[in-house]
């Protein structure tokens, strides 16, 4: 096989990539190379650019290219209502729903013993101070529904209780569009134990 | 919806690629983001390294770091035998079979009179002007199967043939591990029209 350095070396940057495995990196790879010039730089301007602009709003800790970010300096947004979740496109699919008027704090991730992630590794000291300057009513745990999201969400909420504040946690159950039939069991006994009478 | 441009730009940049939807794109922008300042670096600067040291081989016009490339300064290869493909991507997937231990020319697209290439688009000129130099016995076109594919290999048969070249086709067929209800009607009978004795 002809090995030629610089692919080789582009190929695997792309497959470290999230859902791009070694045979798609090798076709991206040669796709870059039959961009024209500008294109193929503008990418690579694009990746430095995002990364050198982009910081992270030192109150909430979403991503950001103003200080403090859009949505904390926002005075039309409820102070006192808190969605907490684990990354900074939590916040974005959040907002696409266009239903959140409260803030949020963004944790930087989740508990996670198996991957030594412990209560100091994420914003959790951040959320305790922000707390303290600023009274909230109530807290809404955002973080995925998988196990590190749920010990997370149990963890604040056992945190948060004894300063009298209400921690709420989003609903599990089917999605809108699902097929009872291709839900996994645990879903649909989420589902079933969330029922509301109508 | 809070935009940031250095994301968004990013985004967009991503999703030109092949293969990466506008969703894909985004989930892609904010993993770059979440990356190491190191590792975005290297993979900003693995596109921009790919694009400044990978070139046209001057002969057969795949990409190469080395003048000529590798497979054409080989001696131990067939001179005489040329396989023509589209792309270099293409010479990749046939030096992958290891069967093949000619030479290459790529052509660096297909004549496709719907997008305005023909014949003095592609490197059809740099081919008759090789063969000339170079006597080459067999031609054996390997463009992709489909309809521009057919049409260029159909004009350089008509080209080549003149020239006492023997042209051959890569075969059309079921793929190994096929099945034959899922295989579309018109390579079905490209199988059967190509059938051999066993």
């Amino acid at each position: 096989m002809i090995i030629i350095e610089a692919i080789s070396k582009l190929a695997t940057q792309l497959s470290r990539l999230p859902g791009i495995g070694p045979k798609s990196a090798q076709r991206l790879a040669y796709h870059i190379l039959d961009l024209p010039e500008a294109q193929a730089a503008e990418l690579s301007a694009a990746i430095s650019a995002a990364k050198r602009e982009v910081t992270r709003c030192p109150i909430c800790g979403t991503y950001t290219d103003v200080h403090p970010c859009k949505i904390c300096s926002d005075t039309s947004r409820d102070d006192t209502l808190l969605c907490i979740v684990g990354m900074p496109r939590d916040v974005i699919a959040m907002e696409k729903t266009r239903e959140f008027r409260g803030k949020y704090h963004v944790l930087g991730g989740v508990l996670s013993p198996m991957s030594g992630i412990g209560p100091d590794d994420i914003r959790i000291q951040e959320l305790m101070e922000r707390i303290n300057l600023q009274p909230v009513h109530e807290v809404i745990l955002a973080t995925d529904p998988d196990v590190e999201g749920e010990a997370t969400a149990n963890y604040l909420a056992r945190l948060l209780k004894p300063l009298n504040i209400v921690c709420t946690r989003i609903a599990h159950g089917i999605p809108i569009g699902g097929n009872l039939e291709y839900i996994d069991e645990v879903t649909l006994a989420k589902a079933l134990e969330g029922r509301r009478s109508m």
